[in-house]
């Protein structure tokens, strides 16, 4: 019980020498890519740079304790941020304590929220968000966070929520761009690109291991913010109107607590849940792409409870809102991380590095965090999902198209509701036409098969109905439509079939419809019966009226039911056997 | 195309006296019927008598131009005017004039609303009111409904808008009751609940005919109208603190416009919908049960422009939300109304009331009103459904509870939302967990059944897993999880086989699972193959690259399949066949 939600009893337990040089090793990988990256993503969502620190500490710390995957590396990660940034722009000023206030309240709310849905197992409400609305919102969030960070290549300010207002910021401001900023932006936008692309072959070339060389290349943006730091003070760069980071107190995260004011939860929750949800999406994909790999296990359930204190610890030590992070968990990964002890280790890399480096930061220009930022996320707009899914699925295709233009046009929450909107619609449509079919009997045979495919044999007295599907609520009313309207077309019908083969459940609007049906065509001198009704559904129906008020029968078999009716014309006095009917019976 | 939209095109050709003179009979009895209900549901609303006499009046030519059903009798109904009163309640006192133009609005914006998703064939989304939800709903409005009239039974003046509140208004006003009031009130209601129950065999015993006794029991509210007038003029209970209707207006319908207020709009646009939705549904259950009788047919999203056109009508003419309400239609139906044209001429009658009765009805005591509406609704309130959804099924009965208990606590538009939420997140969790089963072969036989249920053939480097649902968005996450934990458990395995013997479709998200196994199993040398997709699932999988990325292949049958598998343990050298593979293939 107790190891169920402190996973860290279990493999604490067996934590050896190995698996210390491993972890320590990764640890340092991951801090060297954490550092400049926790920097960027906190003035992404619009806080001071060492806020970025702060969320990186305390948070892993909590994940380490409580999460189940044995690599995920959690902290800032860019659409968290933009979300961040849209849910308390809309509350604050950026820059002001009352901002820095609402990114923790909002911290601890998706944490407090996060804990609630894990311990209540809701993680599958994370389901209602669909492969094409993800990959939609996360397309649209890269747009949307090049797009705002644009203005720090050009050394302008420009403003906008949506990306049509941030186009037009930029347009408009764009005879105002700063030379030297651009003269530090462009080239380290330029230089991450190829460290990303172009790094790793030249260094393989030069006679690095594959395994190497891509370890080394991650320390790409380190390198960058070092170059720019040393051009900043050679050529006196402030002097000419670059913005840098400028002063980031040193020392290790403060005590906060979060905002109790009702009006400012009220306006936060919506947010504080789509980022809950978002983050967990994201974070458990990554865990379990990596877990898959070594043959190991996440609990979704429980992943929500780490990352929900994760974000508590965030909120405690003036970070905001976190997750677990795409790259750097697989970095995490290839650096051979063993347990999530590699990333407390991280932690205590970043905890010294916020003790010690953060005056070294001081001349870091603000273009070269854009361009970090920049680099990062256009990996993330995907122009092939889109196309895939016109080929596959329209209207998969449609909820992806309309989250990407809803989160462009209104906003990363909208569209993310937009999405799951979308989706369900299309869903609850399609789930609520089921396919039916005539059915005849294929001759010669004991089966069924629908008349519209196949050569079959039915009487004009006697209609065979099979729903291909369980009957529930959100088709209930079409069973009723569906059975009066080819009952109506039919004047000599006696008997009506439902064939249940295929239907796995009936709850109690398909119960009632299904009385609903038997007495409206017993009003129309109609006998309605029931064939091949699975064991548990038949079990469930004993228990109500049903089967009494049957104005026909059950039949084990439709092949029964065939030959039982076929003679039952009903006209009196008994017909010769039509010749359809014999040879059935 | 035209009769589509004009059903009266089809049934107005073969109009015939014969069918004139059985809508002309139809008609007087529901025009009877239907003063005494009109004033009472308009005081319900809140509003003056004489609006109902308006919302039963225009709408009813409305539907006999547009409405599919030949039976439907629209008009004031006890449900919606109690949603009119909460809706319009939060926006402007009752009795004032922007009371009644918010009541016109809301009309106006139902009836745009039912027509706009008429137009676009969104029908399907009344299938979000679960039966269950329903009928809770209907319960808990009667029990609100019959408690607000209790203070016109008494004679007081007592608010309130939930439950709790009204029976605490009444408790402390109880001690104010007027004794004329009530001496006018209990024998009314009483008088009512004795004619719903005891006249019909009472007029039997005397002679009449089942449907002639039934006919004249409809005429009671109409007896209890005028004996209660006369009882007011004769004793002077006016004097005596009974209050009446008071003056009405005598004249035909003004012509009214609805606002154009946005803020009376947005205040208006979500109750406008439930209220749509609601009256939708109650009437379209109505109108199919009559049709099936008969062996007609009606239209639902035809019914939708059918019931909009009505309730544009009402606003036009200064009423009221209306739709086709329950006790009406079947009261016209068993008094032999053939075409809607008997709603024509209910319609004229109720004119002529208008033009002329007026000034007969000053001395009505609202008591009598009361009356009529409580012995009306609380033939709604259901005691049986809850015990029988309990029994039958625990996730229904949740729904059905929950819709009560809000309805009655926190009004009638939370109430249906939260009936629909929880429908609606039972629906998905239980769609996002679908039934799944390890399959393994029954021994000398090709059939492959669940391992936990038979004694079958298993290999430990293959497993089968048969999943009894369509692949789609809500289950996609599941089925990564299912598969990586069967998988996580056993370590020898080499080869999984999915089983898609009961797969219907698979959507984008479902395949993007598909494709993440895919790759997961390959990370851990596992290859994944499939069985028994059906056609059309095959046809679309084949659009992609999924079935080029396999790292194992498609078997026509799960019997090919396991042959195929049994023999490759992947042991080397090549293993002896093991003892449980031999003879298998």
């Amino acid at each position: 019980m107790l190891q169920r939600y402190f996973p860290i009893l279990e493999w604490g337990r067996s934590y050896d020498r190995p698996a210390l040089t491993s972890d320590l090793m990764a640890a340092v990988i991951v801090t060297i890519m954490l550092i400049p990256q926790s920097l960027a993503y906190a003035m992404l969502a619009g806080l001071p740079p060492v806020v970025g620190l702060y969320a990186s500490i305390l948070p892993l710390f909590a994940y380490a304790l409580f999460g189940t995957s044995r690599t995920l590396a959690v902290g800032p990660v860019a659409v968290v941020s933009l979300m961040t940034a849209s849910a308390v722009g809309a509350i604050a000023a950026p820059g002001t304590a009352e901002y820095w206030e609402a990114a923790v309240t909002l911290a601890a709310l998706s944490g407090v929220m996060l804990v609630v849905l894990g311990l209540l197992r809701l993680g599958f409400l994370a389901n209602l968000l669909s492969h094409p609305v993800i990959s939609g919102f996360i397309s649209a969030s890269g747009v949307l966070i090049a797009t705002s960070q644009l203005k720090h290549i050009l050394g302008v300010k420009a403003g906008g929520e949506t990306w049509p207002e941030m186009l037009a910021g930029l347009a408009s401001a764009l005879g105002d761009s700063n030379l030297a900023t651009l003269a530090i932006g462009i080239p380290a936008t330029l230089f991450l690109f190829w460290v990303r692309k172009g790094l790793k072959p030249a260094l393989q070339r030069l006679g690095l291991s594959p395994r190497a060389a891509d370890m080394t290349a991650k320390a790409g943006p380190v390198v960058a913010v070092a170059l720019s730091i040393l051009a900043v003070i050679g050529f006196g760069l402030e002097a000419q109107g670059v913005s840098v980071v400028g002063a980031i107190p040193q020392g290790l995260p403060p005590f906060a607590l979060p905002s109790t004011d009702l009006a400012l939860l009220q306006a936060l929750w919506v947010p504080a849940l789509l980022i809950s949800v978002i983050g967990f999406v994201e974070s458990v994909s990554v865990a379990q792409t990596l877990a898959a790999k070594r043959r190991q296990r996440i609990v979704p359930d429980q992943e929500l409870i780490g990352l929900g204190a994760s974000n508590i610890a965030s909120a405690l030590s003036g970070g905001y809102p976190v997750t677990g992070g795409f790259a750097r968990s697989v970095v995490n990964f290839d650096a051979g991380a063993q347990t999530p002890a590699a990333g407390a280790f991280t932690a205590v890399g970043i905890g010294l590095a916020s003790l010690f480096l953060t005056p070294l930061l001081f001349h870091l220009p603000n273009a070269t965090l854009a361009a970090t930022i920049i680099v990062a996320v256009l990996s993330l707009v995907d122009f092939k999902t889109p196309r895939q899914l016109w080929a596959y699925s329209k209207a998969d295709f449609a909820a992806h198209a309309a989250t990407i233009a809803v989160t462009l046009v209104s906003g990363v929450e909208l569209g993310v509701i937009a999405g799951v909107a979308v989706g369900l619609l299309l869903y609850l449509w399609r789930a609520s036409r089921p396919h039916a079919a005539i059915v005849g009997r294929v001759p010669g045979t004991e089966h069924f098969r629908n008349v519209e495919r196949h050569k079959v044999l039915t009487l004009p007295h006697l209609l065979t109905i099979r729903v291909d599907e369980s009957l529930t609520y959100l088709n209930a009313r079409w069973l009723e439509e569906y059975v009066l309207e080819q009952v109506a077309d039919r004047p000599a019908l006696r008997h009506v079939v439902l064939m249940a083969s295929a239907v796995n459940a009936i709850d109690a609007s398909g119960l009632e419809s299904l009385e609903a049906i038997n007495h409206r065509l017993a009003d129309g001198g109609i006998k309605l019966h029931l064939s091949e009704v699975k064991g548990p559904v038949m079990d469930r129906l004993k228990r109500t009226h049903f089967l009494d008020d049957l104005s026909g029968r059950v039949f084990l078999s439709q092949d029964a039911a065939f030959a039982d009716l076929a003679l039952d014309t009903g006209e009196e006095p008994p017909s010769p056997i039509p010749d359809e009917a014999r040879g059935l019976i």
